[in-house]
């Protein structure tokens, strides 16, 4: 990107947001210390009705059901989690892919575009944005931590598959709490350029974690914990297949957080996903989405029990899109479904004892029929399965067996899908705010983020231009030069020179040399193509 | 049943209603002159969505969104819309079929029941409540008057499809308003019992109107209004299928409705169905349910047009139930669903002329494949039908048209169903309440009746024992004798002798005679089973 336009953008005012949540910082007197933001990756209002028809009770979301958010893309109706975690986090829409950076289309009538025909621009997020502010930071999931969610709000990249970027940005990023899966992506063989993030982590400060005990005995301000079913296991287990012992809740993992943040006397921001909802629900798996649902409705619970007892935090639950069309009742009750008993719905949920994931463990690929019958009976109560069920089973390849297994509980639940992808209905409000106004109505998935920027009284145009200045604008101005030391070719270092100083800006991470002496960002350095966006702070001490 | 169990019922407070929503007739500074409930039958959060993408402009609904309702009834998770509708009008749980009747089951957990092993027991509505409470009331639809919905409101009965009860107690039960389909059923010819119903609803004072035009040009107090596309149809046409100077639009109905009941200084009640958004659901024609949304969307703004502008009145907007499992986005895009362009979804619903069932003019049963092709390109704008396509379009039985043409344009708009019945999820809740304390979070449907009940002061458990007593009880208490008088074997008469008095009640209606004089009855009397339920201000007229 030219400077030039950058500087055009600016100065025209493209990158203003218009809050529609007024307030912000210009009014202090609203504004409140903490905010909690937990989202249930592809929940649909069918699973949330079914998790509470499994656990026969209320669920801790239901008394702040308070309205509707629309989940539309810059240029599509039915979102990728990346664009629709993104605009949750900055406030504004993208496409596909988009780790809180500007699209390249904004196609959908009112899809307000940030930096008109400059795509892959860094976007500051609520929780740099807090974190600007003096508030403690966190991210919580169950997925890898780099996962599209998660990362939304702690890194930058126009992709999402760019795993080695968004890892090290949020290693570097000054988060006070990051709990999930990734722990094979801490290992410097996991990455081209051979850095070693637990190292780096550990340099920098944090405690790391990787079993629940620890997790549990964890006193500290500075936490990183990553755990899995094994040290290779990407993501966290399911909620159901969850040993205890060696992987914590989500509902623990937030709780820890929220103790560790909230000794910030600044306040803190937290975001928490219920990761795998949706992947279970890609699955048409009932038994992983409406037990990670309940598992998701717990750690709601945790950040109430904080909350509720207070005056100065706001917690908003609001996933980011539909998943798979699931509805209570399927074509064999086109008929009848008025008749059918309600637990018809559960009851073969409850027959199970594992998640279609979880069996795998219990039923190698390849496994003889008389095997699959013999645990299948066992493990997901079904003791009728059809020679093609069998067959299917047998055949699954290693990763899918949720995508073989999970259909079968359903059909035998009467839950039907439409789609094994997302869907593009709007998603359910839950939200508490102290102060007495809580948002309602149909809201735009950006007007989450605007709110919640105006709730902490953070002006996310300022963090962006604190942030994310092009180089080329940062140098003009401070009358210095600019050069690419490509040695590493993994690792470009933006060489900045005014006179005989010399600034070393190193890509994704938060630190610089100037005159080969280390110096903090205020945030990580993005190299977005062509394009370098730093914080401008690095450049002040130029000056 | 035995007036000891029903006296027994009464005494152990087994009738009692328990109000979530406090306050009613107790404190009459927070209540409201009048309350208007619109039902979109049907009606799924997906459907709305696409309705907003179809029109291309936010819903009046939208900014009313603020919470979820639980839509089960009391012995399935699944619900018809009799008890549904029941739920809401009498703030009790029933069976399908069921109108305004306590139901035989009540199995599931939590649904309380009106009267423990008494089923059929007549159980006063918001509707009932609001006219002795001295507010004028109506009620409009789309589907012929006596359908669930409006019945619900407004009649009683075990069974919805005893439709010579329902339009027999409709037409004398001293409402304001009636609007909708059901003309047939006004003529003597359509009954078991050969009254004549226009006649009765003349005789009563009602002003009829049979067209958009006389509706239009009415000025009156008592109207009676049925529309549709000729003097057979049963419910009027899809909003997208209307001719206008023949049927009003659901927007009209509910804007005259609301002209001719606000005469009254003390207020009115008001119920307005979307009849068939729930219909087109059942066929999977999207064409159907999205236009008659918008359609139904435009009542809402009817409503808040005159809402907004005065303190004195609530608005509840809530769907009954939902219906087959509507997304938007189905299989053919289980991967690619975000990289779809959002016209993918609309652009095929455009290019119809006519719903599913309108189609039916243009293409009777048996046309030849080439008509079916040329009429298809035309009407719906489908010139790619397959050859099996051709056949089942050429195979349809009259009626059932928009079940065989919806899911073809439903493919082709990426739109997917599970099912061709009711399905389980919660559905939205809109509201509107200048009190300041809108109802919100998740609410069960029986809550809803409950809330408007207490909005309106009005006592549903006195209503219930004051219109609803069952008559041995009441002759017990009057020291009178009953006996019955079949000689109308389709028109029973209550008779009650006490000394030389007779009091003659005759079924389903609100006239009695008393020593050959016509005296009226505070509601209609009810023959259930074999029990009879009657206005207690009936033998009050004996002592």
């Amino acid at each position: 990107m030219k400077k030039e336009k950058l500087v055009a953008l600016v100065a025209a005012g493209c990158l203003s947001l218009t809050l529609s949540w007024a307030g912000g910082a210009k009014d202090e007197a609203k504004t409140v210390k903490n905010v909690i933001i937990l989202i249930p990756d592809g929940m649909s209002v069918a699973g949330t009705t079914l998790a509470r028809l499994y656990t026969g009770a209320p669920l801790a979301m239901d008394s702040l059901a308070c309205g509707l958010v629309s989940t539309w893309s810059s240029d599509g109706t039915i979102a990728d989690s990346a664009p629709a975690g993104s605009a949750f986090a900055t406030g504004w829409k993208s496409q596909t892919g988009n780790i809180a950076s500007s699209g390249k289309a904004y196609t959908l009538p009112g899809a307000g575009d940030p930096a008109p025909g400059v795509s892959g621009r860094p976007l500051a997020t609520l929780l740099e944005g807090a974190r600007l502010s003096g508030r403690a930071t966190g991210i919580v999931s169950t997925s890898e931590f780099m996962h599209a969610t998660p990362a939304d709000f702690a890194s930058h990249d126009p992709s999402r598959k760019n795993y080695d970027h968004l890892t090290e940005q949020i290693v570097y990023n000054g988060l006070d709490v990051v709990l999930g899966g990734g722990t094979p992506f801490l290992s410097a063989s996991k990455r081209k350029d051979g850095e070693d993030m637990m190292a780096a982590l550990k340099a920098l400060g944090y405690g790391y974690v990787g079993t629940a005990s620890e997790l549990n005995a964890f006193k500290g301000k500075k936490l990183f914990g990553t755990f899995g079913k094994t040290a290779e296991s990407t993501a966290m287990s399911y909620d159901y297949d969850r040993d205890p012992a060696a992987e914590p809740s989500l509902q623990e993992m937030t709780a820890k957080a929220i103790e560790v943040l909230s000794q910030d006397p600044d306040g803190f921001f937290l975001m928490v996903e219920g990761s795998k909802i949706d992947w279970a629900a890609h699955a048409n798996d009932p038994v992983g989405f409406v037990t990670d649902i309940v598992a998701f409705d717990k750690a709601v619970k945790a950040a109430m029990d904080f909350a509720s007892k207070r005056s100065d935090t706001v917690v908003i639950a609001v996933s980011d899109h539909g998943n798979s069309g699931i509805s209570i009742g399927d074509r064999s009750i086109s008929s009848g479904y008025d008749k059918t008993p309600w637990t018809a719905f559960i009851a073969p949920l409850k027959a199970a004892s594992v998640t279609g994931e979880g069996l795998e463990a219990f039923l190698p690929p390849g496994s003889s029929p008389a095997v699959i019958r013999d645990v299948v009976a066992k493990k997901l109560g079904i003791s009728d399965l059809t020679d093609e069920e069998v067959a299917a089973i047998a055949g699954y390849k290693s990763g899918s067996l949720n995508y073989v297994v999970g259909p079968m509980v359903g059909a035998r639940a009467k839950i039907g899908y439409t789609t094994g992808g997302h869907t593009g209905e709007d998603v359910v409000l839950y939200a508490f705010d102290p102060r007495g106004k809580r948002i309602t109505g149909l809201v735009d998935n950006t007007e989450i983020g605007r709110y919640l920027a105006a709730a902490m009284g953070v002006d996310l145009v300022a963090a962006t231009e604190r942030l994310f200045t092009d180089a080329d604008t940062l140098a003009a101005q401070a009358g210095a030069a600019l050069s690419r030391d490509n040695a590493d070719a993994e690792n470009p270092v933006l060489v900045v020179s005014k006179g005989s100083r010399t600034l070393r800006i190193a890509r994704n991470k938060s630190v610089a040399t100037l005159d080969g002496k280390e110096i903090a960002a205020d945030g990580v350095a993005v190299l977005s193509g062509d394009t370098w966006f730093v914080s401008k702070n690095l450049f002040d001490a130029l000056k």
